[in-house]
């Protein structure tokens, strides 16, 4: 970290400084520049609170240096993290696409966008049993009778599961029905389910908050690692800007700035990302083109009829449509569909 | 709700809409403009999902026209909710100052800290027992350790005591020791939380998330709210912009508009709104200025060692002068403190 | 446009608002709903302000059904805009790429650059002559000195040439110079500006402001074409969101939402969009993929000294490996380079 | 600034950096920490361009230390600016009230409203003789006749005038008729109208753009007075965040932190900030109470006719009250009005 001091300040503040960065055990590094005093901290290991030290007498700020992540950071873990799992590889050559209706429904519907997504050469089932809604009077999602329906339809498939666990007490549940667990955008700093996925048997896609930063997704992500669980994959789905013609907004360049920070695979989420189904596959192309590891789409037989996120979802025709141009792309940078 | 049609849109999809509207037994209300053709959905009470309508044929977008939260509105309550607690009351006519540590560090930290705002003037003490930290490596609070400091410290001075609870199963325990109970700005979508408190028997401080509207401030009201806790008060804490010079940028306009569309009292949080100590004062002041009916304030008695955001605490003496100067303006704007 | 009654608006506030509106040459339609009632404004085709509406007696706010923009709407020219110039068409099957560097510093290195982009398949060559800077300590530009190096090139490589103008007076001498004019970011509200040079014989390049929404975008594109200049273009540079990692975030979905709302061709920047030299590529691939007739890059020979922007500028080296691998994403969406 | 090098950056490159900042005539200091070799620059006098140095090769990113602005800020100007006119002194005890429409319309509407605001203790009168606006379709100001019935309400009241200018060529007109030179936020950047008003002889109000850092806006400030015109006041205006409810977000916290980065003075404008007359009240009321010198509110005698902002403006009888519920506020922070 570095300490800037303020203009004019004195010899004795600049001393405190020193004194109290020593007495934790670190080194003070001063260079006395024309305008300013600046202090560098040569760190013991452990990271230091910015708080404190911008509370000494004569500091103006202070700057960190290293990035907050250490499990997370492509500096300490130079090679992809790739997950494997029941044959597909996450992470790898192929790019991995998730597809399925926004929540599970009814046995009837998800079983048809099933074959239909399994048909079109997607290789994970997507589907909400448990949902984050905004008001208290939407949908709230079947619970563990959608759990079994994400089961049976992945014994008629073979594809694997993906649905969204929100609360730490229910993770044992999940996890006994999904292949990978989903940590939503509203729940990335709920640190106590981190914990509890931190702590579970099962690779965990973990969605970047839509007001979050990178650095806080990585933190997230480091909170799942530090609890013994290095199966994580991070998913860009879209920040909150100024701009109301799309829901949200997505940040492509996330994609290879997250792999250039991180060794964690990289997911990106276009239905979510847009919030229009129109707009869903030029950006999944685009989301391939810039080096997402894989996508996850809704998928919808009617989604005139869905009872969430109906707006964004993809009928079966287009989703295929859509996989069909997607080979093209991730064969134009070098990968497999 | 409103349902803008495409340009072009031919009278078989307007009659598709209309019969969708009725089925859902809502009316349908047709106007013919020049460049297109507009169906007002009257209601039957429940609320209606937007997404399935805009995957309809022919329809272009459309334009909610009520507010979704019905408990938390003025429309329907149009009295100012006012919290009695232990003949403090929020919402009414006095100004309720809350204070207290970022974090119980220590119990003389906390009983050193309650002593001087109970002497400055403030009614409730507040402090973390369980902290949120955006890294695992730093340092997540006392737990019930803390409850049981800030609990003496009540004992002591006779403020009450607010404090925040992160996951739903410790809301029985935090509850056991706390008055008020506080929902983190991360949190404000942990619907399982709200779920939780808003079975509590104690009243709830809402703190709105750094990256969240209004109207979704006031649907996580309405979650507890609905779930039978009417005793509810939201927080404006700032929100995240791109301003890089504070932390956060504390939204002034939201404490009237909170209370223009709700009954609910509002409390603003100059600390977490600015991030710096030099701030927190002329902030404080303008948020008693716009109509704020209490705000919650970082005091350390030695921020420079406080272990979390000791940057944007005040010292004991720099309190009592804010204390001072609030005086004045609650009186100017017909109140007091 | 929709006005919203307030809840309990009198018979006499509802049709003191008719008669205005009946006033204005409009017609008024009424919906009576359970809670709120609406009235539809159905125009004379002239654009209604909202604002003094909304101070009416008993309006709660009103909603704008229309889009604002007519000329650049595709609502009224469905068939894209192909700008030809000597050979070289804007907004057909063939991918434009526009390179060169931030600011044009000397005969050298733009003669190099010049060089470098032309042989590697770029049509048209960038380089700033007038620079916006922040500062008023930093590098300005060549001014007239570099428009002349700029046709030096042209005639050199047969590029076409591309610059920014920045004041309404200098509209005449750069336009001598130049084949397009750009319009900065920093000038898309610059109205003077628009109006000059939508007064020129020279196709505009009008980049999106970093604090524009689309709407705002495709307004200044309406001042221009207003102003009898239909050869405009539009540009997607990055928006300003809380994000630090990159200096602005690519608005990918802007590039297909863009094309869906208007006939105009739409470039993408991924040079500002994000700010750093390793991203440029994966961006720009994903431009292709979503839909960008084209893309403009800054190349520098020396980015390390570059008088401006050399953090975002690619190596010839690089650019030409951007040209590689970019022709496979051209054609996986059926386009060309 | 700070030069912070990859994790393993060889030795070579970092004498490479040091050789280079020699060559520039400053000097080196470099740390080497456990991870990273930290490289301070200790300067000649002239500000440096970060991006140069973050292309050299092992560099991972740079870190500005001093601000960029220097006649702008506190650090060598402490003692506040003070602008003298007629009389009326802003920067000083009292808050000056700067009122009047959006747009001046007729000698009628500004006559009526010059007087309103006279009586009320407005100092200074504002309204628009030319104005920005989004839509080239909508009303664009009277131009010189609006200047010249703004000098004649000047006459009638001994009001000081303020209005907007757009366009370099246009400020000797316009400072022939005004007594304060407004740049709106839309022209924060325009660098060439920053030049022409740097050389004006009138006091210039700078809005901040809307989506300008306090950063940015100083440096804009800088623009002016490195032209030579060292009268120059900031205005907050609103940011532009998420929240669609207001228009725009008021940034409280910029008013006390621009009094504390800079001599200038600094005023806020709720109306604009809100864009809803029902919150002006308020937010001008938290605008005195956190330490701004003025504030610039928009009355209209007729709002429900404007032609501009409507919905923003106060009508009489609230702008009166307004300026007796402000009095007690200013008196409660040690001013009057």
């Amino acid at each position: 970290m570095i300490i800037v001091m303020k203009q004019g300040a004195t010899q004795a503040q600049v001393t405190n400084v020193t004194a109290r960065i020593e007495q934790w055990g670190c080194q003070a590094h001063i260079s006395e520049g024309e305008e300013r005093t600046i202090i560098g901290i040569i760190g013991n290991g452990r990271p230091l609170d910015r708080a404190p030290i911008e509370r000494l007498s004569g500091v103006e700020r202070t700057v960190p240096i290293l990035r907050p992540f250490k499990l997370a950071s492509r500096d300490f873990h130079p090679k992809d993290t790739v997950i494997d799992l029941n044959g597909v590889s996450i992470g790898g050559d192929q790019i991995v696409v998730m597809a399925g209706p926004c929540a599970v429904e009814s046995r009837e519907q998800l079983l048809e966008t099933a074959r239909v997504v399994k048909a079109a050469g997607a290789k994970v089932l997507r589907g909400g049993a448990y949902k984050p809604r905004t008001s208290p009077y939407s949908f709230q999602g079947l619970g563990e009778e959608g759990l079994k329906l994400l089961a049976e339809a992945r014994e008629e498939t073979g594809l694997l599961v993906i649905t969204e666990v929100m609360e730490p007490d229910l993770v044992p549940l999940v996890s006994s029905y999904a292949d990978i667990l989903q940590i939503g955008a509203r729940s990335m700093q709920n640190y106590a389910l981190l914990h509890a996925v931190g702590e579970a048997q099962k690779p965990v896609m973990l969605k970047r908050g839509m007001m979050s930063t990178m650095e806080e997704l990585l933190m997230s992500a480091e909170y799942i690692l530090s609890h013994g669980n290095n199966r994580v994959m991070l998913c860009e789905r879209g920040i909150r800007t100024f701009e109301p013609y799309t829901r949200n907004t997505l940040d492509v360049s996330a994609l290879p700035m997250l792999k250039h920070l991180s060794h964690l695979p990289v997911i990106a989420d276009p239905s979510h990302g847009t919030g229009k189904w129109e707009l869903v596959e030029p950006v999944a192309r685009a989301a391939v083109a810039a080096g997402a590891d894989g996508i996850l789409v809704e998928v919808h037989p009617h989604p005139e009829e869905a009872l969430s996120d109906g707006a964004q979802s993809l009928k079966p025709g287009r989703f295929t449509t859509l996989m069909n141009h997607l080979g093209p792309i991730a064969e134009a940078v070098g990968r497999r569909l």
